[in-house]
């Protein structure tokens, strides 16, 4: 049987990630150095004050959209793009703060905007956070009948002392993975044709991406008075595992003790390689925290927000490598990702 | 001869004002005691501490990315993006300071990318604001060949006793217009269909909002000491002069010698009645101040940047009410706008 790629499903994230790496380079030219260094570049954080910065990202749901308008439910991707934003901020720091949306349109379908906006609403609710402003924008020409697309724009705050910039992870820390609710908002145009449309695991597919800050927040809060608690966070979002690779540069991250895997990537893995899935999804784990310390307070602060956590692995030397070892589907294998 | 609007071109405003209202009103319900009150909803103002706040907003250049895509020119419709953005925040009194830009489309092309991201580069230039971030997001099935869209997201900051809120604009108050360079990036879905594809005016529609930054942040400064300089900015937007009501809701806005009006708008006037060009057009203004002294010195400074600004009118006390005399195309003539 020949795999299917994500790379084949029109997405190439080599040629995305090269061309994200030169507008990074082009665009930070006068610019970097008026920044604080947050971890892994998951948002871009600018200070205000001597002591405080604001936290800036940016993001959207991908083709998920697409699922949204096939089901006819716009229900949730609202959450999607609200957790999209919010767990980024998370990665540096940041307590997440406002919102703010942008929504286009082919035609203005008052249900529909309804439905999406009180998704984005439910979003900030359980994210903490102000849905500030936003933009509606109706352009005829430029959307199918149907579809739409939607951007976040979220700011958070971090005091200069509580900033994550990822520098302090060392070897031997402590991994942390936290629950995902299934595929999240990330390799869609892979997992669309895949699970597709007569497959019965379809209308899973849209299960909205779980939002970490709530307790996270408490979290880095107890990190105040505690800095080991927590060296990094990595939302694991596109690229899949590698996400952890942008914490830290000098280090490895070897994973042996995964976590339950949703069976929607049972149902993917069997038309995809097993690495080809750890670069592309989540595979059970939306969120990663290192810990230097008292990694069961933050295993039982997540519990009590009714987020399923575990110890899942160790920073290793083997730098710019994701080794994991994993009973998937079956079979115990090692497989390696680099970034 | 049968007239054009700007809702026949497929776009309601009525329908998305009220939509948005209504979000509006949904999405501060717990937030806007926390906000500080910005002139015209330009930008949401949120208070980082007791004496700063930050100013966010977000916009897009609607279907003028479409004749970008037709005229194979995407170089400088991040300009524009840009523009959008950053005209707005000084609305609030707010300096501009980043940006970030969401592009997504259905398969990265990297010229394309390459002239879009120099585009937004050059307008933070003209802006002084630091490009921080961004999300490139390719979507196989979403946007057709070619097709794209962008959105920006922009941050400046503000001092409490710096924030425009329209509240001092009184009766008598002195109205500058300042030069747009052509239609900017607001009625484009209707302007295409007037200046259709063999038009030999189709090339103008793409000229780069103009970015009001340098000269209106060096009067920001000189207001600090001079409060009565400046009570007011509106930006002329979607909704074209009606953007001014935005400002006061107490007073109105009497025009009664306009700018020089460009030749682009008198090709449209061809098909559209005059009170929707200016309810949908810029028609050669694309900022507006309110000065209570010091005129003078206003539009010496902008001369100084090149831009070409003049007294056009007063704050009169017709409230929620635009009146314009005006002498485009030869007839002289009074049209009275409301919100």
């Amino acid at each position: 049987m020949s795999k299917r790629t994500y790379s084949e499903a029109g997405v190439d994230v080599a040629k995305a990630d090269s061309f994200v790496d030169r507008l990074k380079h082009l665009s930070l030219r006068n610019g970097h150095k008026k920044l604080w260094p947050g971890a892994g570049g998951y948002a871009s954080v600018v200070p205000v004050s001597e002591e405080l910065a604001v936290a800036l990202t940016t993001d959207g749901v991908g083709t998920k959209l697409l699922l949204a308008c096939e089901q006819n439910n716009l229900a949730t991707i609202g959450i999607d793009l609200v957790a999209m934003c919010a767990n980024d901020l998370l990665c540096v720091g940041a307590i997440p703060h406002s919102f703010l949306d942008y929504y286009a349109t082919g035609k203005l379908i008052e249900a529909d905007a309804n439905a999406l906006i009180a998704g984005i609403i439910e979003g900030c609710d359980q994210a903490d956070m102000l849905l500030i402003g936003g933009e509606t924008a109706e352009m005829p020409d430029l959307y199918q009948r149907g579809h739409f697309d939607v951007a976040g724009f979220a700011m958070g705050m971090v005091a200069k002392n509580q900033l994550l910039s990822g520098s302090e992870i060392s070897v031997g820390d402590i991994v942390i993975g936290v629950a995902s609710s299934g595929i999240h908002s990330n390799g869609l145009s892979l997992a669309r044709k895949v699970i597709d449309e007569n497959h019965p695991l379809r209308k899973e597919l849209l299960t909205p991406t779980v939002i970490y800050v709530k307790p996270m927040v408490e979290l880095l809060k107890m990190r105040q008075s505690n800095p080991q608690l927590i060296k990094g966070i990595a939302h694991i979002t596109g690229g899949g595992w590698r996400n952890v690779l942008r914490l830290n540069k000098n280090v490895g991250f070897a994973f042996d003790t995964p976590l339950p895997i949703p069976s929607i990537f049972d149902a993917i893995r069997e038309q995809v390689e097993l690495d080809e899935m750890y670069r592309t999804f989540n595979m059970g784990m939306g969120l990663v925290i290192i810990s230097g310390e008292k990694p069961d307070l933050i295993i039982k602060t997540l519990e009590k927000a009714g987020m399923h956590s575990q110890v899942v692995g160790r920073v290793s030397e083997k730098s710019d490598t994701v080794s994991i070892s994993t009973g998937l589907s079956g079979a115990l294998a090692t497989i390696s990702l680099t970034a």
